[in-house]
């Protein structure tokens, strides 16, 4: 069962490609109107999440309708806090909210620590999409790092400040850690399941990474990144701290073979920065998208050219926004595809 | 009229002072029940920055109340883009919102150029401050930054990525530096106007500056910052620019005396690519203000001790947070007044 597009997984492990390997983070979703069909059909995101059926076909379209190199699997970040017995609920435009929060010792205590069987519709849409896929190309699994589940699971619904999780991690030190514990061990099991099920690369999201201090970030994020990347040892493991530009190089020294970049951190930095023995991934400001199509190519090929042929993963420096144009997300996986470095 | 207390301003401009200033940003508003009986009274926050003698009066609350060692004008960012001919209302707990935006070259053309008679009110508040100040402190002016007011003109209200905006900037880059030419030249007027009136020194506002690359930052903001600063030479300037972690280099390359913090920049590496020749400003995390009594003095000492005596305005890394407790506030304000460097 060997794939017949590996270039993600020899980038992630730094083997040389023939060219740069291309996919964005929320290829599946709102954009394309052949998953708002299949979303409509099912009842809304989170049904979708939780049918492995459905969740597959989201997941296999963007391989079909936009030829990414990698498909990543339909899922949410929130599945974990659920699975911890913290359910939730997606509103439309209003994003998750969670009806009990977590602020105590005998609220972390009330939380289990998640095996792969509650989670196995995941699981299988996993492998319903590694059947359906035939080996084309790779399929990404995911998680949330253990510090942005926990915002959510503190704050109990999105933030622009996170104050109140954050004010747990000042008021609350050691319990904050007890729930990161949980969050991460429940973690590490969950992506090992995945792995199991047929994920052949996981990544990990810590998209409120930008919201700590350097040095709540380490106390609190980076240490328990540090942990899951130690324990996946199966496949490459990908690091995603959008705002993070100040722990970079604590991030490059996790066992993680690949490190996100936003479109903030400047390539050649970061690369300074992280060294030659990570291969990176990223970073279009995903507005680019917006413009008019021979901008989209000049600044594609500047970005290609800023990370040059080697240990490079193109994406966006954050997911996709809803009112993209697809087809000019097909031209700048495009772009991608048809550049080649001058020998 | 020499100030009874000019720590700021000495600091600002690189002299000696016997110990660290200290103001926060949003001192006057809503933690202080004294501010909200006074916006009550008035009928909101709006109504507020446009009366003079109760803008005065909350402007005055924290020098009474918390001890700080500045006032800064009780005002708004957004009276700009009223004054250029976009009105605007603030809507409690959902922010501002314009009724019209700014998209196309006509509705750029129909803005004018504001003067200060435009903004009078402002003016007046400035004057009646001085005035009932007494001279105690050193009142600090201020203004948005131009692409953060241009952001607020095209999107219409707040939003977390700002994508209508920068939609904006890859699409229509020479509208919007007509755009940005107008806000700018108001600014400096509005600034100007400031001066006179009584302010001691003018911080310009770039609170969205951390979603744009440093590409789009440099082409987009900095040259405006760069053109405010090279024309206000009355007083100091300072620039605080959230999120620009990666242009804090070429800030330090204008013209201005201060340049602010938030707490992601970590302040050795900052004063070692800002250089000696400027004083900054910050750079606490605002939730600390959260945490036990023993923490915020313990971590307050730790940000003196990292900027050292010179050149350093101590402040938050962004506005106080509305539910921060009075008592908490005036316990970092009281740490920094306590505290004197080892000789």
């Amino acid at each position: 069962m060997s794939l017949k597009n590996d270039l993600l997984l020899r980038a992630a492990r730094g083997q040389a490609t023939e060219r740069t390997p291309v996919w964005l983070m929320r290829q599946a979703g709102r954009i394309l109107k052949e998953y708002r069909e299949v979303r409509q059909r099912v009842g809304g995101f989170k049904e979708l999440v939780e049918h492995p059926e459905f969740a597959a076909e989201v997941t296999i379209q963007p391989v079909d309708l936009l030829g990414v190199d990698a498909a990543i699997i339909f899922s949410d970040i929130l599945v974990i806090p659920e699975a911890m017995g913290l359910s939730y609920q997606v509103i439309e435009a209003k994003g998750p909210t969670f009806e009990q929060t977590v602020r105590s010792k005998s609220d972390i205590e009330k939380l289990r620590v998640a095996g792969p069987e509650h989670l196995s519709y995941v699981l299988e849409a996993i492998r319903i999409t590694k059947r359906e896929l035939h080996d084309r190309v790779p399929l990404i699994g995911f998680a949330g790092a253990p510090w942005t589940i926990l915002a959510y699971m503190v704050e109990g619904k999105g933030s622009k400040t996170f104050s109140v999780a954050k004010k747990f991690l000042y008021t609350e030190p050691a319990l904050a850690h007890a729930l990161l514990e949980k969050i991460t061990e429940s973690t590490i099991q969950y992506l090992k399941a995945q792995i199991a099920a047929g994920a052949n690369l996981v990544q990990l999201f810590d998209s409120w990474a930008g919201l700590l201090s350097p040095d709540q970030y380490r106390e609190f994020s980076l240490r328990y990144l540090e942990a899951i990347a130690a324990a996946i040892t199966e496949v490459p493991v990908t690091i995603f701290a959008k705002g993070a530009f100040f722990a970079r190089k604590e991030i490059a020294a996790t066992n993680c073979s690949v490190i996100g970049l936003d479109w903030n951190m400047d390539i050649q930095e970061s690369r300074a920065l992280i060294g030659d023995a990570k291969t990176l991934q990223g970073n279009m400001d995903p507005c680019l998208l917006y413009a008019e199509d021979s901008v989209i190519v000049h600044e594609t090929h500047r970005m290609l050219e800023a990370f040059g042929p080697f240990r490079h993963i193109a994406n966006l420096g954050h997911g996709l926004y809803p009112d993209t144009d697809p087809r000019k997300v097909k031209l700048f996986i495009d772009t991608v595809k048809n550049f080649r470095f001058k020998v």
